[in-house]
Parts: C-alpha cells; structure tokens; sequence
C-alpha cells in the first residue's frame, strides 16, 4: 500500500548508520572511551578556528534577512563566482559562476546529477569497491548501477573489465577518488586512460557517456607525490559533485556543489537537468549561511595531517599484528582484508572486542572490511590490543 | 538524450523563481528603493535576535566536532524529542521522538512524505489555488495531482466537488492552512468535516487516505479568534509537513520536519517510508547547526505584527483602489482579482509599474494575482501610487 521500496529502504538502514545507531547505543552502555568506533566517516577534526570565526562574524555583521533569506535555486551567485574562480586559479579550468549550482551535500549532489542525465533503464558504471548509496542513488532515478570490480591486489581501475561493461544503455561512469572505502586515488595517467576510452566509446556508439567524478575527499592526500587530477582537464563531458563534509569538517552541516564542466557543448542544458532535478527532490537552496561559508573559506581545509598520523600508526599496527592492509593514498578510510572469507561474521566478531567496522560486502567487494580512521589518536591508541587480541582470536 | 523532464524544470524556472530573478535584475538597474517586490514569500522580518545570540552561543560553547557532525538520518534525538514535546504541550497530542523527521525545509518534508506514501499512478487531491511545486513533487513521486477548485467568493473547500474527486486511485489529500497563495484558513468545523469525508470515504473503500498537512505558515495568523486546528487531533492517518522558513524567517537555511501522526496502526511503516525516502532523495539529515537551533526556540516567532499590519494597510488601499481583494486570515499573501480577465497580462502590465506580482494562473486559479505582502511597510507605502496608477490604467 505505502511505497514498499521506500518503507524497505528506511526499514533496513545502510549498514553503516545501522552500527553508528548501534555504537551510540553501546557508548551509553558501557562509556564512549570503551567503544572502538570506526563506523562512520564522520571527521574527527573540527573545523579550523576560521570557520567558526567567520560564521560567528557573519552573524554579527551581516543583515539577518538576506543571510537567512532564499537564495536563488543554484546558490548565490557571489559565492558560486568565489568557488569558479577557486577552481580555475587551482585547475586552469574556464569555470564560470553558471556551472556552479550549491547543494546539501554530496548525496544531493548525486541525485542531483544521476536525475539531470538518467533515464529509464540507463546504466552507470562505478569501480567496486563503493560507496553503497550509490546504487539507492541510481535507482531512484530511474537507473541501474552497474558494478565494475577493481584489480584484486590494489583496487585500481581494471580496464578490461571496464571495457566489456560498457554498452548500449551506458549513460554514465561514476568514480571516486581519493576513493571510499579503499582509499585508492586514480593517478592522471588512470584518469587519462579512462577518458580516452569513453571518448573512443562514445564516438563509435554515436552518444555522450558522462564522467561523474564524486570528489568529497578531493583534498585528503597524505603524501606530495599524491595529486588528485581534475577530470575536466581530460574529459569534457565531465561533471563534479562535491562536499565540504570531509574537507572541512561539517558533514551535519549539508553544503556542496555540482560543478558541470563548460567545456562541453550541451553544458547549460545539463546544468538545466541539475536545477531542475534538485527542484524535483525538494532542494530549494543549499543553506544559506554555510553558502556564504564556503566563499570565504576556498582551499581551506581541517588539520588532515592528523589523519596521515592516524594512518601511519594503524596501517602499521594492524599489519604488525598480521592483518593484511594496502596503505591508501587519500580519503580516511582502510580497507582490510577479513581474516575469515566472510566479512560480516569478521565485522560481528569484531563487535565483541567492542571494534565497529563495516563489512566490505556492503561496498561490493567480499572478503573485507572498511575501518574508518577519521578518529581520535587515542581511540585508536585504546583499540590496538583490541585488533591485536581481534586477530589473535583467528589463531 | 538527458532527462527531458528535469531539464525542462530547470530551464522553465517557476514563474514565482523567475519574477524573483527579474526583480534582483531590475533592482540593480534602477534602483532597490524603486522596484516593488512583491514576488517572493522571503520573510522580511529579521529572525528574533535570540535566534542570533543561539546561534552564536552554539557556536562558541559547543564543541564543533559534534555540532557540525552528522546526526541520525531522522534528526538528533534530542532535538526530536523536544519538538514532540512541545507539540503535545501544544496539541494535547502523543507524539515522540520517533514521530519526527527533521527536513531540509517544507518542500523536503513533501517530496520524502509523497515519496513515501505514492506509488505509480497514484492520485493526490489538493484544492487550489496552491503552490505550484506540489504538482512537480506529485509526479516526481510517480504520482498525479489532482485540483479540486475551492468556493469562488472565500476559497474554502467545496465538499461536493472534493467528495465528487475522491477515487479509486485517490492515496492522499494535500491540505495547505494558512493557504499559499489565498491566506485562507481552514476552519475546526472544515477540518472535521474533511476528516469525516476522508474516513467515511476510506472505510467503504476499504484503503485508507491520508492526510497530509503542509503547515509552514501555522503560525501567521492575525486575529485572536482564529485557530489553526490540529489535524492530528481529527484525523488519525495524518502526517503534518514543517518547515520554520516563515514563522522564523530562515527560508535560505533549510530546516523543517515530518511529523507522522502514531494515532495510525502503520505509523512506523510511514515513518519508515519518510525515512526511506529522504534517503534517497540524497538527504543524509537536516543542517545540525539549525536543528540544534529549533529545538531551543520552541514556540518562538518573528515579530509577525508587521505582516498584520502590511496586510490591514495593503487590503484597505487596494479595495479604495478599486481592487477586488478577500481578507486573508493568516499567511502572507493576498490573492487579489485580477481586473481583466488574463491574470498574466496583468501581472505583466503591473511590471510596468514596478509592481512584481505574480499571476495566480500559477496557482492553478485563472483570473487572481498573488500579492506577498511578507515585505516591509516602508515599501507598502512607497507603492501604493502605483497601484493606483496600475488599476487606474484599466478605466
């Protein structure tokens, strides 16, 4: 009677708010210090001091009615010149305050996108493993996710198999990267090589395949040698869905973007298809306040060295304790291999040692799990004999 | 190629979106003091100045970590449980915490309700006038809206023509008091009878019809004697739709909420459903900081005397004018006749004279022009010439 895929949806939570209900619940229980959460990728950094500064300034200073008021629906156009011009300087892009439209986030980002480009029956492609609202995201609109496996031994693109899944109804390409879970980041020679096979596809096929780059983690690289390329700068039918939640610490707060490439002919019919997708899905406007945020904030992120200590010390560990880690490039995420084929019965084990981690099944890759480390130092300090005595328990 | 349905609703922007983008245009040319906006519901009655010092205070004593951090995808528990509270202080009803959904704002709140409860092809009534989107949000859900007309001297319901609408497919009514754009109130005699119809209606057919109330405005009403029922308290299988855009003037801020009436046996299927559907929808959870905001602000408004007072001076000078006009009980409209036939040409003809009003043709109600008279007095007065000068042009 009521929309059952929606009411399943609800009913069964994504596994990963499901253990974050289920850590809070157990912090009650038994005290916060003595549960090992690394569930979610809910940033353990706060944002910068000038994050607070400038939004308590903007409070004090600024006319109340226009900076609670409606913006208009792609975002105010100050802010939305302030972020092109931030990516041109850092991109040599060509960007203009009319490719920008601001959103709630990364997921609303996607639908955004996913709802501007699908229709009925269409595909996207996506490299497992991923973030798993990913495949929610497509079906509502309307789309099919289809699932790309990784090279078993570092989780970059195998373009073999990328090849023999594209076909007729291909509409799109999603990637990630600085990527969740695995923490992988495509190098340009990756992105290039992709870019060149779907262009090659497109031309033969007679139709555009998109590239959707899901880039919340653009920023969280832990070594100089690491660059994240700018896919507009290879693929013209490129379109990036950003957020601020990771970069800069706010993921409560709800503030993105969707930036559509202009290098492409058809780019203001797309940027259309956003607008009106996110009038459709009930966005409005993306927050005010935190709009006129993220203009004052270009290129600056939270103390992420901290998550390059994090994990340095739990890469380490973990594999001096016999668990077998590939360190990862970006994001804040390990991906580890379960010491038992099967990655729930692992994550439920690990449960008893008080250790929240998501099983890999969920991401689409069997046999592993995510461990989040966007966590305190100490808390992964006070875990350590927990993982230790975790894989013991396999002796 | 693209989705033809979104790109068309982003490239014809809703005509109340459009004049509010011409406004801002024709501001900057000739002048902000000489353009008489009255396009837009944006509240000009700043936030009370508690809301600034909340805001502030939050910002200084919290700590930014779990302030910004994501809350549960429904809402903080503790800020749901407060508005439950304060509803049932309020409604003598029974609501908890697990009754609330905290949304993006009023439109949020409809596109996860209607989500949740539509299938395809299902039928939702409303009465119009109302707000245009209602009808994007329906068949974005899979659904259809249906019009039913409202009595033609005080845009009330018409029983006979609802009763005559109710069908088979018929899976929701859509209920707006204070009405957008008419500022009609709904009487406790009309609410009982709607609910007695709705009851009546879905025991013979032997499913059941919700009611969905889209309350936004509940708190503007001008005159002590009138009441905005409840809907809860007549109607069991309701669900009231939020959003704190207008009673406390953060429109831009996007924060609001579902609440789902637990007086139905399937209340949690619908919650459920709600949730399910804001998931995805690519609603993660509502701005943290704002609903940290609303749960220390129950009760609270701007100081909607102002809207009293623009609508007494504005409804006596423009029936002086000439103008056929009802006395609106709450909101901030006024749905004025429009003196020839063709409500656009009027609308069109006023923008000659700097009026920006928008054409009630709109609202799915030939013939009217709404008038937001959410602006300030000073503009009020400094407009009246011209809408004398405006009506004077039709003898």
């Amino acid at each position: 009677m009521l929309n059952e895929k929606n009411v399943k949806l609800g009913k069964v939570r994504s596994s990963i708010r499901e253990l974050f209900e289920y850590g809070k619940k157990r912090k009650a229980e038994i005290g916060e210090d003595k549960v090992f959460d690394f569930s979610l990728g809910n940033p353990s950094v706060p944002v910068p001091g000038e994050v607070t500064e400038i939004l308590t300034g903007l409070l004090k200073d600024c006319d109340p009615v226009a900076l609670h008021g409606y913006t208009s629906a792609p975002g105010d156009y100050s802010v939305r010149k302030s972020l092109a011009d931030y990516a041109n300087s850092q991109y040599g892009t060509h960007l203009t305050a009319d490719c920008f439209y601001m959103t709630c986030g990364a997921s609303a980002s996607l639908t955004a996108t996913l709802n501007a480009l699908l229709n009925e029956g269409e595909e996207v492609i996506t490299f497992v493993p991923c973030f798993p609202e990913y495949k929610v995201f497509c079906e509502h609109a309307g789309g099919k996710l289809i699932c790309v496996d990784t090279r078993e031994d570092d989780f970059q693109i195998d373009f073999e198999k990328f090849e023999r899944a594209l076909g007729d109804k291909t509409k799109a390409v999603l990637i990630n990267s600085p990527n969740n879970p695995s923490g992988v980041v495509y190098s340009e020679q990756s992105i290039k090589k992709l870019s060149k096979i779907l262009l090659d596809f497109s031309k033969k096929r007679g139709s555009p395949v998109y590239l959707i780059s899901d880039e919340p983690y653009r920023e969280l690289v832990y070594d100089d040698s690491i660059k994240v390329p700018c896919v507009m700068n290879y693929y013209d039918k490129s379109i990036i869905c950003y957020s601020y939640s990771k970069s800069l610490s706010l993921p409560g707060e709800r503030i993105g973007y969707v930036a559509v490439n202009n290098a492409m002919e058809e780019w203001q019919d797309v940027f259309a298809g956003v607008c009106g997708a996110g009038r459709a899905l009930g966005f409005v406007c993306a927050p005010n306040l935190f709009q006129q945020l993220v203009a004052r904030t270009c290129g600056m992120t939270s103390d992420i060295s901290i998550y390059k200590k994090n994990r340095d010390r739990l890469c380490s560990a973990l594999q001096s304790f016999g668990f077998t880690v590939v360190k990862p490039d970006g994001a804040f995420y390990l991906f580890v291999k379960s010491p038992e084929p099967d990655a729930n019965a692992f994550a439920e084990r690990a449960k008893k040692y008080e250790i929240l981690i998501v099983s890999g099944d969920d991401f689409g890759r069997k046999g592993y799990v995510r461990i989040c480390y966007c966590v305190s130092p100490e808390m992964i300090e006070r875990s350590l004999p927990a993982f230790k005595a975790l894989k013991d328990s396999y002796k």
